[in-house]
């Protein structure tokens, strides 16, 4: 089902009911753009900590947008032995609702818009029609300000507009002003005469507003009801009305609600991550630390700077997180799948010894076809996701005596893989451990090589050919480390090259300690 | 008539025939965003030197994208006197059309687009279908590439991925990869001792291919003809084939064709600026200074450093340039013309004392009706343009004598408005001056005021109240120009103002001397 800015609201309660209801979740995202760096490649070295690896998709990915959101939830209905799905693609995306609003720059990235463009990726739907949100600390800031504003409306009858000081002393109007301003008093002041009504002003600059609205509420406390409106082409003009005390307060209510509305449509899609998040239910994505760095960052708050807060805050928003690549590439699945892409592991969970699940979409909801292959669409791989979840939860229902064939998202079958991220590309740790302290391989058979940027991998594996198989993983032009097949032949590479002048060798050691120190001053 | 991606090739001559026949060009651009900064009002100070908006413009605006160019070429027909107009709106988009293109990054801000998606702008007409560019640089580099790769086939018959090492020694496969390439030499083995014929191999990695490539080219210099493909997966295979050498070569000659044309390609939209710089037409805009920064940011080069060099390039790119903002804010029209954004202005040029001029659509070219008012779109606000400029030029004609109805673009009159691009909200100095040196205002009224955040623009007028009339340019929270009406009263401002704690005034003057200091320090 296809959520936009059009059919969000009388949608949530489906999608609240479709979370609730849920045996387990699986999402996934569309973004704007993959790495702004010089070259993805470059940026996952296959040698990165953890904590380099966060650091370097913090820096390099978070200003682009996330803006197609898939959900797909899925019930178990054991009557039938079957899953009953509900989809949903949403189109998300920063919408200024207001002049306070903040106005979100992104970053895009050709290639990736693209790659999109070519799915057929609807960017219209995003741009006329994505849903706005707001992260948490927006939500605060703009809820301050309605609040304060209110407040003061309250307390002195002037609008909070009016800085404290320039209610104290007469109101300082530049000579400019002048008689612009004594000709709409002398204009109010016959309104007031005259029975209840209202006048229209031109429309005028911010700063004459302001002047219009600290003249009037100084000389007319009571009778006069100042409010700026918006004509067709934007343009903002004063509206004065004469209205009663009832009439008045009728009014302010009025528009207190109508702001109180507009801040909760601002709130917009976050609902549904906040419903997701207090739902405790897993969520199952693949290959997933993008996806959800992004949706932290874009609907709860910027990602703090160290790796260990990131934790706490991930775990605190997503108590059970599943990445069916890091599943998929574990025992007992890893002997039995070769390729771990998405498509080509739904491929592969059809056949023995896996056994596809039987899953329906709930009614009024459009089904998916697997066979056709669909585009590359948000909602689309969130369910394939899930499919694919399920076909792995229940191979593992085998391995019991007696063998089970379902096994539910909740069973500790499931559990020694909850909370471990996929690490793309890292040769020695196949994963980000959320819920504890992460590997520490030891890499006492790496090296760390320094050399001219005419060198290429072949090289390296002509320098090091005496030692035999080796595995190269390029920091950059002119470094990379080279892990060797015995640890025993790191001191002797170490040493035979102390003459060489065209490259430079040290330990992995060596290498982090001078990081550490370099980081240090 | 819109230009994308499909009809690009097919419409170039046509488009190159409407700028050799035109007197005059008008054009317009819309940007994916306009300023990254904190606010546009904070980054276009009233007080700004042409050189200091340069450069915020520069910092703040150039990683946007251009992504939709209008032109509108007119050709006045004395016969009729009547102007024939051929619009053409060009889409545009960055889409790397090869492994070595680059990979263009650009920044989108919600309200700009937010502003294009309320008038029905097509993003998908854009991601989808945009022209591709290439600037200067970016050509060159792409052509060299290519014509290095094309020398080295040449010279050693073997292709350029080949780095200079690696053709001496024998080449060095890693160890897990030998069984691999071993059979592959096999099925090549057999294929040569077989007739004519080609074999497909299995997708493999970037760097397998890399071996293939070697093994092969050393093992079988001549008879064995290897290419990659990519399947419609994007996945690269390598084919071999066994040819003669006259079938050899007429494959390479076509390959060296084919990759011709796709540079060719690659070049796309930014053609259309070349025609437009190489004929020498008068080229007329709209508060055009940030369109013909992008202009040549996206499609000649990086913008200078400096401001006079970027002089230089644009006069070098544009001969003529005239920006209907400024002539409309300068003497004759600005005491005839009260509101100068280019929808007002149009309506302001239908009535006395201008007359609208007679311009008709060329055949086959879509018309515009300025009665209904068309969407923002570029080729239609390049249209606009194009008649405000008719309209003001064919005024200075009546203060000739005899009076003339018809003043060309050429005239002599126009030429006082020639080169100038008008500079947004800066106090005393109206335009950018792109032949000459720019205009120096004295300033020696104008203090710089420094103070608490909490001020507002009411405090400063209550400060400086004894001193009549002022003028208030904010730079920041915390720091704005205030101008006054004597100059006499700047000293005295400075001496009250010496014993003051909560704020500090300093003449323009000494601001400027500490800033450069700063700059040099
Ligand atoms: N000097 C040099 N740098 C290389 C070579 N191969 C890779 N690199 C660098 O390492 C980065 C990653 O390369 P690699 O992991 O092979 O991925 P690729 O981008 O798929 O070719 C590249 O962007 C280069 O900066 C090479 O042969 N020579
Ligand atoms: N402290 C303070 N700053 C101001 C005030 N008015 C303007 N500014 C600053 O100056 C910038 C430009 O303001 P202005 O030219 O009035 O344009 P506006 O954005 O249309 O209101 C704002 O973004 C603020 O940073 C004020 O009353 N008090």
């Amino acid at each position: 089902m296809e959520i936009t800015r059009q059919n969000f609201k009388e949608c949530l309660n489906l999608i609240y009911e479709a979370i609730e209801e849920a045996d387990f979740l699986a999402i996934d995202g569309e973004f704007s753009g993959i790495s702004d760096g010089p070259s993805v490649t470059t940026l996952t070295n296959g040698l990165d900590t953890p904590e380099e690896r966060y650091q370097k998709l913090k820096k390099h990915s978070m200003d682009f947008l996330l803006f197609q959101f898939g959900l797909c939830t899925f019930k178990y209905d054991a009557a039938e032995n079957r899953h009953i799905m509900k989809t949903f693609n949403f189109y998300v995306f920063p919408k200024p609702l207001s002049r306070n609003s903040p106005d979100v720059k992104f970053v895009c990235q050709s290639s990736s818009i693209d790659f999109l463009a070519n799915q057929g990726f609807d960017f219209n739907k995003v741009f006329r029609n994505g849903i706005p949100y707001l992260n948490r600390e927006e939500e605060r800031q703009l809820r301050e300000q309605l609040e304060e504003k209110h407040h003061q409306s309250n307390g002195t009858g002037t609008p909070s507009f009016i800085s404290p000081n320039s209610t104290k002393g007469p109101i300082v109007i530049p000579e400019e002003h002048r008689s612009f301003i004594e000709k709409i008093v002398e204009k109010v002041e016959d309104l007031l005469k005259d029975d209840n009504g209202s006048i229209e002003l031109d429309p005028c600059t911010g700063f004459q507003r302001k002047l219009i609205y600290q003249t009037l509420n100084w000389k007319f406390p009571k009778g006069a009801h100042v409010e700026t409106l918006e004509n067709e082409k934007k343009e903002r003009y004063i509206v004065v009305s004469k209205l009663d005390d009832d009439e008045r307060r009728r009014r302010e209510e009025q528009k207190r609600a109508k702001e109180q509305e507009e801040m909760n449509d601002a709130v917009g899609f976050s609902k549904v991550i906040y419903a997701i998040s207090k739902s405790g239910k897993l969520v199952v994505g693949h290959n997933m630390l993008l996806d959800v760095m992004h949706t932290i960052h874009q609907f709860f708050c910027p990602l703090p700077d160290e790796l260990n807060e990131f934790k706490e805050v991930t775990t605190s928003v997503f108590t059970r997180l599943l990445d069916t690549k890091l599943m998929a590439s574990t025992h007992p699945f890893k002997e039995l799948i070769m390729n771990t892409p998405l498509a080509e592991l739904e491929k592969r969970l059809k056949d023995a010894p896996f056994r596809p699940p039987k899953v329906e979409s709930a009614e009024g909801f459009p089904s998916y076809n697997t066979a056709s292959e669909q585009l590359h669409e948000a909602g689309y791989d969130a369910y394939i996701t899930g499919l694919c979840f399920i076909s792995m939860a229940n191979h593992l229902g085998s391995f019991l005596s007696p063998p089970k064939v379902f096994v539910p998202a909740k069973s500790k079958l499931v559990e020694p893989f909850i909370n471990k991220l996929f690490l793309m590309r890292v040769i020695d740790i196949p994963y980000l451990n959320l819920s504890g302290p992460d590997l520490q391989p030891k890499r006492d058979h790496v090296l760390h090589v320094r050399f001219p940027k005419e060198w290429k991998t072949s090289d390296l594996y002509q320098l090091f050919s005496a030692f035999g198989n080796i595995q190269v993983s390029w920091i950059d032009d002119t470094s990379a480390f080279v892990a060797l097949s015995q640890r025993e032949q790191v001191q002797i590479a170490v040493n035979t090259s102390r003459y060489a002048e065209s490259y430079r060798i040290q330990t992995y050691a060596e290498y982090v300690d001078k990081k550490q120190e370099e980081k240090q001053t």
